[in-house]
């Protein structure tokens, strides 16, 4: 099994796509980009990127393939690379919502080597000028570990994640959709409906707005057709959706027969602050995937990927 | 009419209280700071404040006293004033809410002059060693008035607001309270939901939670206490509940069904943003209580007191 990547080919050059590429090149490996959208294209190229004039010649020679457009691309850029993969190429992608992209990825590209990612990284602002090489330094980085999925393959992602600074979180489609639906999904819907909900108040409200309402509001400013590649179709956020509800709805009917919300804020500081802190002991692990999805699943990441004589050694950290 | 205060003495000096003091001193007025705490009298006094050793010291020859306890301290140290202001002295309070307020000092201090205040201002750190002296630079100040009020001083007092950097917005305590409920009250209600049910997903969701989780639940790091203070009694604030609640209840109603939380992101999206990139022009404004509350309830706020031959003129800003 051989662990580094020779050339990698990133099929997108948005924030996620384009910090990719760039932090590839810093990783000393080499990159080529490429993007439906000219302009990106010849931003990419113009800041001294080697670009591609299609996604077939962008995975030409290359050994790791990302999928790095928005979702509703994926199915398409899936299907243009059939035909055009070296032998032994994994494809991996950086989309938000697993499911979606492992079932397209099996229908576009069966018998293809695949691992689903998803760095936990980002900003409001959008497209390669945002881009740059620090975006995943100290990130989590979901890695998909499916029944389907080669060991090896995932394990040369692992390694790879890990060289550009990142934390692999191993865990499956149905798991790391469902941690998301009330970390991503959630947090976006609550900030969409607070904006609402304050602009329904009128413009005094609109003039006493500080900090508060600035930072539960701030991912309101994410483009909308964003949001809802990360909040359609994930069948756990309406279950997380259901639980924040009812926290309002206790507090609502505490304040309205003239109780408090101190337990409701006791409990979330509680939370935030225990988030904060959280402790965190090294763990090694072996080379298998339950044992790996395991240690996702109790909040683990994966420190570095070791080949040793007597086989593969992953160093981790997991919450005490 | 005189306008400027000889003599400002602050009663608690936590974050906002000490600001002030801070801030008066930065505008070369008189001041004097007294808290129950002895820790903050001696921290704010060693800063080289002067301090006082009780209420009634502190009030001695001041002709503004500002209330800056806690909501639940404020009934006691409205009434530890009387029998201890000076003639024509002015008492206001820098509280969240502004009835509650209001209530306990017509009941302590009755028929002393009083202006509620509210500096929209602060964050989630505490006390003496968080304050600063730029801490209301531009921010909203409601200013309360009530049919009570004496326009007289109500005017000195926002001539006061403006004159250390920060915007007074006219107000009744029921408009002021109203708009809190949607801008202060629910996005920490929301945060501490956000806190409650990211956690409730378990220690992989915990390891996932990046920007939109940090940012939406932030201002769960407040001290619970405090949250009440800004949440409890409200009258307005369950309404605002509702109205969140019904955005969230319709998000996972077409969530569930297969649909799309679009038509909430594109709504809200436009909301926030509309509020970052809100217009405003000059107005001036006549000193008529009613005039100025409109002006506040349209979203508009003082930026001048001009006091000339014919009279008091003011100078304001209202959103286009």
């Amino acid at each position: 099994m051989s662990t580094g990547f020779a050339r990698v080919a990133v099929l997108g050059l948005g924030l996620i796509g384009g910090s990719i590429l760039q932090t590839v090149r810093h990783a000393g490996i080499a990159g080529v980009g490429y993007d439906v959208d000219v302009a990106a294209l010849e931003a990419a190229s113009s800041d001294g990127f080697a670009v591609a004039p299609s996604t077939a010649a962008a995975a030409r020679g290359a050994d790791l393939i990302v999928l790095a457009m928005p979702l509703p691309a994926v199915r398409d850029a899936a299907a243009a690379l059939r035909g055009h993969l070296s032998p032994g190429a994994i494809v991996t992608d950086v989309g938000t919502l697993k499911q979606p992209v492992v079932d397209a990825v099996r229908a576009e590209l069966p018998g293809v080597s695949f691992v689903g990612g998803h760095p936990l990284a980002g900003v409001e602002d959008t497209g390669w000028p945002a881009a740059r090489p620090a975006m995943f330094r100290d990130a989590s980085w979901s890695l998909v570990l499916e029944a389907d999925t080669d060991l090896d393959d995932w394990l040369r992602l692992a390694s790879f994640v890990c060289d550009i600074g990142a934390r692999p979180v191993p865990t499956t489609a149905a798991d790391q959709d469902a941690a998301v639906a009330r970390v991503i999904g959630l947090p976006h819907v609550l900030a969409e409906a607070l904006a609402l909900t304050g602009l329904a108040g009128g413009p005094l409200g609109l003039t006493l707005a500080a900090g508060s309402y600035m930072s539960g509001s701030r991912v309101a400013r994410t483009r909308p057709e964003l949001v809802t590649t990360w909040c359609d179709g994930n069948p756990a956020l309406p279950t997380a959706l259901d639980d924040a509800i009812s926290y309002l709805v206790e507090a609502r009917d505490a304040l309205r027969s003239g109780g408090s919300v101190l337990s409701l804020a006791d409990a979330g500081h509680a939370a935030r602050i225990n988030w904060e802190h959280r402790q965190v002991e090294p763990v090694e692990l072996r080379a298998d995937a339950a044992a790996l999805v395991a240690h996702g699943r109790c909040g683990g990441w994966i420190t570095a990927v070791l080949q040793e004589p007597d086989g593969v050694r992953l160093l981790g950290m997991r919450p005490v």
